[in-house]
């Protein structure tokens, strides 16, 4: 019963069962989100496309900097959390092995005094550019380790350190009030996008072109899923919403089991994307959700896997591959004295290791009914990245609307800020 | 309604209700660990203290290699996947800031042949020790990427390169039979060791010596919480267990919420330990077991805090957090315009920060009736990381005998391992 839909350079195999889905829900979701999209409420859908400008005009400031640096510009430094790091690292992750030309990217993200003195140490103000991101404008891990860089580094803002600094927030929000007093370069998160959807806006659009990335093809691989989905011809994206959506009691934990150590950063975007967007209470004041899990194969072979298998049987499972890693690593023909029971991997390039693992991995849960599908990338290129991206975000925006609920806010983290600043208050 | 105790450096906090839990079943728990260690069929209770003998051994024969190859030793190359690595990962992340003089470890676990090339770029063979770590001695993954180096390194086994390699497996694998082929140094695990106990035997204890650790100091710290439990004065971990078993229909998934990225790794050692042992059929041919789940604070309260807190109520959350960084990065008494509402935080450390969140976030989630408890570390030093092993060891042998489950095998994951070998039979 496996189905399978090819698109540009994805295929996506479904082998879960239609049995009981509601055709209407899939529908009804359809028109949720193209009303999303024309209303202009949501966004992302056609951020694509509306970054393409924006993609000019940064390329051009950067590359007069880059003169101006005379080219001394090593490191990118990336000062934001959540959906303001967690995209621009699952595309650097993703594309950093096949283009070994760009720059590195160093993360500050968290408040851990121990993580912070591990990425300065990697920093030379001389040598890199700032992005500090924050859709709020007001986030407390961003906005302080801002004022830490500013004393290590002895920054001056209003003097020669001024052009090194990209300001990334909402439009008037206080970040851009406060760039705008000192003329910083500033870009701006459209108003309709919300934070963990924002990874194809000036957010990953800016750091990732400075980092040397081909921005516009990502743009254009995310572009073209958007546009297909809308046309109808990626109705697979409604089969697997409706099929998690509907059996959300049966199996209401997902995971996310990618078959290469490059979908890592991947899995935790999608883990932010997919628990902050669908874990709400709903019209009807039902709490539902979703729990999203992300593994590493065949590294989670011998972790969680028994867990899938003999636990419990509550878990989907999505496979992530790619069918191609451009990479020749090979186990060599050697037959070792009483390891010959391994040489049925003599020969073989790991490539074709793991992949048959992860096949391997998923007959074995065929074979227990586990509810499966699979994603293959046929290779890691920008345009599979930006499409897959698109894919997941798609898929996200269909549950929300099969479960009715507000899938673009997040109220329930705002207590613990409230309780934090209490604590402080004088 | 919160309990406290203190042990050593840590300080476990319980603020989940004790109500409906049966004392009998903890009592009756205590008697099979009890029964497991007096009757050596599970040895990891006892490997603090056996392994201090090996320490002393093996101490000497690395101190000699050492002055053979004029301390040039730079890198610890560590070969296993699964609990031959996790463990190791785990203890080395969370001391290794403390102790800047270690050498690096270098990791080759997966079968991703984009990250193996990575880690080979970080192997020098003439600044090296080989440590080859399997079990059963047959790991599909381990076995492949040790010929591979074989070839990559051009290594002589019979020759010049012997004195680099260790292994370690279990007695009579066919790994072992190999080594004495080779006449290679070799360690062996206790048979009653499973893999993912193992972190204290020859797994563990071999690479961390080499690489520069103070092992004794960890063993120590591991030996006492287990002596402790087994005198009754960590009776903690039984009402924990408990309430854990006890309410897993109701919360099936438990949340590891670590406070700084030195907790990511042994959030995935955790993650082993928990869903390989608990995932299983129990007795009466029901499917137990309890989903595990590692996160990241604060970044993940941008991420899957939400989830927890409007989600599905079927989650318990384990903060765990450091009391003292040792670290004093400072966040610096500078308001800035438009920013003066994250001024809350001038003036103090990001330890401070950091730890302020976690209570915060855990505040928030007790006025949502979400089951919480914390370990709070006094530091991260060797006889707090021993202790805390032994914590979550002992936890999860509690948890299964309540379970009635066999806690120490994985059945499940061979099905995937003999489809794989079928599809490269000739």
């Amino acid at each position: 019963m496996q189905r399978r839909y090819n698109t540009q350079q994805i295929c996506f195999e479904q082998e879960f069962s239609l049995d009981g889905l509601d055709e209407a829900l899939q529908q009804q979701a359809f028109e949720v989100m193209q009303e999303e999209r024309q209303s202009g409420r949501i966004g992302y859908y056609d951020l694509p496309r509306n970054s393409a400008q924006m993609v000019y005009d940064a390329a051009s400031r950067l590359h007069k900097l880059e003169s101006k640096f005379s080219k001394s510009i090593q490191t990118i430094v990336v000062i934001g959390i959540g959906g303001s790091s967690l995209g621009i690292k699952a595309i650097d992750t993703l594309l950093h092995p096949a283009l070994r030309e760009q720059k590195e990217i160093v993360y500050l993200e968290n408040s851990d005094p121990v993580e912070l003195s591990y990425a300065l140490e990697r920093i030379h103000k001389g040598r890199s550019l700032f992005f500090l991101i924050s859709k709020s404008g007001g986030t407390i891990e961003t906005i302080s380790i801002f004022k830490m860089m500013l004393t290590h580094f002895n920054i001056h803002l209003d003097g020669a350190d001024k052009e090194r600094f990209f300001i990334i927030t909402d439009e008037g929000s206080i970040l851009s009030q406060f760039a705008k007093q000192y003329g910083l370069n500033e870009f701006n998160i459209p108003e309709n996008v919300g934070g963990r959807f924002s990874v194809l806006s000036a957010v990953g659009v800016l750091p990732l072109l400075a980092a040397g990335f081909n921005v516009p093809k990502i743009l254009d691989g995310a572009s073209s899923m958007i546009e297909r989905f809308f046309a109808g011809q990626e109705m697979h994206v409604l089969q697997k919403a409706a099929f998690m959506t509907t059996h959300k009691e049966h199996y209401p934990i997902n995971v996310l089991f990618g078959y290469s150590n490059l979908f890592e950063q991947l899995g935790k975007w999608f883990v932010q994307l997919w628990a902050e967007s669908l874990g709400k209470v709903d019209a009807q004041g039902n709490r539902v959700g979703l729990t999203p899990i992300g593994l590493t194969g065949a590294v989670d072979q011998h972790s969680f896997l028994q867990l899938i298998i003999e636990g419990p049987r509550n878990k989907t499972v999505t496979f992530m591959k790619i069918d191609n890693f451009e990479n020749g690593l090979m186990i060599p023909d050697i037959s070792l004295k009483f390891l010959e029971k391994t040489n049925f991997a003599n020969s073989l390039p790991f490539n074709t290791l793991i992949n048959a693992q992860c096949d391997a991995t998923k007959e074995s849960l065929l074979q227990c009914d586990v509810p499966v599908d699979t994603i293959t990338l046929a290779r890691i290129d920008e345009e599979t990245v930006g499409a897959i991206l698109a894919y997941f975000e798609l898929l996200t925006s269909a549950a929300g609307a099969m479960m009715h609920i507000n899938t673009y806010d997040q109220p329930g983290v705002e207590l613990g800020k409230v309780i934090l600043q209490k604590r402080f208050a004088k």
